[in-house]
């Protein structure tokens, strides 16, 4: 065991009392520098480390940052792309901030109080990931609201809503993608989208029909396939694809792991390459590519929106609770990129 | 702002003291239980709830399972498929003993006061990543075994240190991957590891050197090379590899990031595929299988190891800090895999 030196006795050796050396140690109310100067060395004549959670109490906060994530049964989820690159930019901007990030998982199918979060002071700030649009969810996220506490949500946003959002413009990166698979001569696009839960998915629609309105294509209910985000859900569809391979030129999938496991679905059935549909998958992750053909993908900026949505929150809690930053609700839209590969380009 | 009761509010509508709302609450010495049951009810009608930090502060415990990582500037540490698989582990077994994830980033250069993250109650346990072989890192962790508390270190081990550590067998699987490539008749084959600071960058040559020399292969300093574990200075090492390219059957790289950064490195500077060296990468990432062509990888358990070295800080703290568990340091060595495709294969 260690033995640690008590206020008590850092009190006696500088000649204060001990509410003397609190106030110093947590640098707080009028003190004279000389007795300032007398506890700081007695503090560290005897090694007195404060008591982390004593100094937090004090000062009521305890400098983490929390990310609260959605937890998957035996998925990897710091192995996605799509949380990995997440977490990689709310890391580096709560490392400027000297915040240390602390994750929660949301239990699946639970909602979390996230407001008790904060009135147990377990953070000092929050990020949202992977928020469903259910009722739940909307009025936890309304007490933080109401609260006027730090947090953000990132890639989910709520109709009729004033969270706080940090977001990607996926109407316009799904537009993109399907508008390209039409310029290249293919007219019957399946999509394989993700759970209407999300507005990410929902926005991916959007542009998809829009694609389609434009170039006067009627929107075909039957090549509508839905996945989970994981590969396996990919891999999965692919026999439902599979049954209709004849009426399908080109395939846009929500994300690229979808993609690839579609990819690999359709090879294990024995499909060969020159049946394969075009393909388009999205986030562009490392996967897009190496991969064979390589894998035209929608690059959506995740990194940044980390960066972003840290930075927003850590900037709330230098402010009072009516300054402006809290109380008008952020709602930025970052735009995405097509990246064009081989997969989605007509062969000649 | 929120309302909230506090202890005293409880104490007076039960008609307890205050401290009695205190035992009740922590659990904590000889309570009656129909007072009990007073002191619950009025903390529910008033809707009470004991501050997290305060609670933590009775208990002593913080409620954090902590994961020291080192800070890379500008890397995107989480999407680094080495940590994201190792984090995937450690967070599952996390959830299940319900803890949060603390992570705590090593700045630059720096040596972090573990002990100072137990002294201070941030964490209950830790885990500790990336760990360099220097007396600084020694001491501290040193700190750690001598006051019993639950840490480990993961993938890097100590000579002459009794500590607590998780680790795979980099010998048997550089040895194995080497002696793959010999078998397929490669005889000058280069080795582009990782930094000496790590132990399992040294693990690595001792295999190396053991399948050179069963195969009577002289140790050829000449075709040594090291990088940092990052695709950019495999790209980096590209120049001084292609300066010897006449003189390189073959390229084995202590992770698949350095060995693909290396290809493109080498394919950037118009070296054709035909003149390509074999490579063997490590790791087995998803990239591996997504090559072009193919890695050859050496697989490593590395989820397994984030599961296995919180279960064995969690099962710590359940210990008493004289138990067994605490006393004998453990050192696991998981066995490798060699996972054989085609970019080191010898061409027909």
């Amino acid at each position: 065991m260690v033995i640690i030196a008590s206020r008590k006795e850092v009190a006696q050796l500088a000649g204060v009392s001990e509410a003397t050396v609190s106030r110093v140690l947590n640098g707080v109310g009028p003190i004279r520098e000389e007795t300032r100067q007398r506890v700081m060395e007695a503090a560290e004549r005897l090694g007195y480390t404060p008591n982390a959670l004593a100094q937090s109490f004090a000062r009521r906060r305890s400098g983490n940052l929390g990310v609260v994530m959605p937890y998957l049964p035996k998925a990897r989820i710091f192995s996605a792309y799509y949380f990995s690159e997440i977490l990689s930019g709310i890391g580096s901007k709560a490392l400027e901030g000297k915040y240390d990030l602390l994750m929660l998982f949301r239990e699946p199918g639970g909602t979390m109080d996230y407001l008790n979060l904060f009135r147990t002071q377990k953070v000092d700030a929050c990020i949202i990931l992977g928020a469903k649009d259910e009722e739940g969810e909307r009025a936890a996220i309304r007490q933080l609201s109401e609260g006027r506490h730090p947090y953000c949500l990132i890639n989910q946003h709520f109709e009729g809503e004033s969270f706080h959002v940090m977001d990607a413009d996926h109407v316009e990166g799904s537009y993109e993608a399907v508008k390209h698979l039409i310029e290249q001569g293919f007219r019957r696009i399946a999509f394989l989208n993700g759970p209407p839960e999300y507005s990410n998915s929902r926005d991916r629609m959007s542009g998809y029909c829009r694609a389609l309105e434009e170039a006067g294509i009627e929107l075909d209910e039957s090549l509508l396939f839905e996945g989970n985000f994981s590969r396996k859900s990919g891999f999965a569809a692919a026999e439902k694809v599979a049954a209709r391979l004849k009426g399908i030129d080109a395939v846009f999938a929500a994300n690229d792991r979808m993609a690839i496991g579609l990819q690999q679905g359709l090879r294990s059935m024995g499909v060969p390459e020159e049946e394969m549909p075009a393909f388009v998958g999205y986030d562009d992750s490392d996967a897009a590519e190496l991969g064979a053909p390589p894998l035209t993908s929608v690059r959506v900026p995740f990194y940044e929106l980390g960066c972003l949505a840290a930075e927003h929150v850590l900037g709330m809690l230098e402010q009072t609770p009516s300054s402006a930053v809290s109380r008008i609700p952020l709602h930025r839209k970052l735009p995405t990129r097509l990246v064009i590969r081989a997969s989605s380009l007509k062969r000649k």
